[in-house]
């Protein structure tokens, strides 16, 4: 399962001439920046998104974003999904019923970044009803090792800053990687990988560097993935999600420190 | 100009109990989460979209929001802003046509989360063919001392985790100060309090900790702010939009060092 991104790096960053000021002097200098492209998503040829993201990856990025979204429901009854040539559009095509799901998205939606949220309101009733009973028990120092593990990905594409990186993870190690420019899209990533190639997710751990807000949160309920770990905080509106629906969300894991949020008792000192 | 946040403190964090563990021990113990609310934004009594955000300026971020999108175009037509008891909705009144508004909003846009866009494509033409006039020069030492005080307004707040923060300065300090879970939104809020109070922005400069993805640029370039400074990297994207809009971009404000991506001339050593 696990992937070897070597072929995708040189889509995610570009090296251009800055003015560098240290203390003592200034320079001319190259220095690489993350890419950002438009990338637009299609669904049985209908528009539905213009998502800005690295341009790795557009293929799961695209799968997961409709699947997170509820546009896309099984695996069997997606047909094929073609990457344009520039790789700023992706069109998807499914036998199940997308007649309303472009006018419904639009309704329903909503949004601009950071925070802010497309899945919310119809999501919630359906996931309170249904809190994950596969649990996952994890000892701190494999909590620490899964978080030193995604920053060595990182180090890896010298993309530390300007990125978030996101893994799928068993207790023992980072299954699938994804970094992005935005939170979101790596965990789309990553949800659309499953999806794709029907990779089981009930019995797996989210480790992100990014914070977990409400959309992060439902995202991994919506795939079942009972545990969340991040090197960030968390918000209130996460907590109490993860209280509702029985996860686990561990975050704020840095320099030999860990905050069990919710779940505690799957976490063995 | 300067605004007293005290009055809003108790709406940016909540306090729950976690177990924290730490190399040798582990115990229960409170620590203070950031607050996450969805908040709900119509325009002439019609939805438009749904944000998360912390609860604070919700005012300000509505009309910021709206103001952004190109919803809302004069500040002498804006009749009331009507904020909701619980905090959670905000009502936007304006004698400008919104009827086509919601649905504009739907069609045109899309996005869910960090590095995804509403705005981008409709804006792009119209900005391209308008480069900003106005131009602004710092000193390095300046630019190092409007981060520093942008991070000690965040101690203050003790929350700089989980949060953006945002200001908006003169050359010599931060004049209005905001903190939000998203980048975005912390952006808006400054954007609705300048359209609110008609503050002038063609002479100021857009200070922020997060990332300056193309959407941020485009924000601050709507307003006809002339200077980003950013703690944090600057995507290809953005670098390419600052060149075409004469924008002077500076980011990686941190230990000392500075970069300047675009209008390097601006910039005095």
């Amino acid at each position: 399962m696990e992937k070897n991104l070597s072929a995708d790096s040189s889509y995610l960053t570009k090296d251009v001439e800055v003015l560098r000021i240290s203390k003592d002097r200034s320079r001319q200098t190259r220095v690489a920046v993350v890419r950002e492209i438009p990338l637009t998503i299609f669904l049985n040829d209908q528009e539905i998104v213009t998502l800005l993201c690295t341009g790795a990856h557009v293929e799961s990025l695209a799968v997961g974003f409709l699947k997170s979204e509820g546009l896309l429901q099984q695996r069997k009854n997606l047909k094929e999904v073609v990457v344009a040539e520039d790789r700023q559009a992706v069109q998807v095509y499914t036998s199940e019923s997308s007649e309303l799901a472009g006018q419904l998205f639009g309704k329903r939606t909503l949004t601009s970044g950071c925070g802010k949220g497309t899945i919310f309101y119809n999501v919630l009733d359906s996931l309170q009803s249904k809190p994950l009973e596969n649990q996952i028990s994890i000892k701190a120092e494999q909590v620490r090792k899964l978080m030193t593990d995604l920053h060595k990905r990182s180090e890896l594409y010298r993309l530390s800053r300007g990125v978030h990186n996101c893994g799928l993870a068993s207790t023992k190690k980072i299954l699938i990687f994804r970094s992005d420019i935005g939170r979101h899209n790596a965990v789309d990533m990553i949800l659309g990988e499953c999806f794709l190639d029907e990779i089981k997710t009930d019995d797996k751990i989210l480790v992100t560097t990014g914070r977990i807000t409400s959309e992060i949160l439902i995202k991994a309920a919506k795939m079942q993935i009972p545990m969340l770990i991040s090197r960030s905080a968390a918000t209130s509106l996460s907590l109490e999600l993860a209280h509702t629906l029985n996860m686990t969300l561990i975050g704020y894991v840095r320099g030999g420190s860990i905050l069990a949020y919710t779940g505690e008792e799957n976490l063995i000192c």
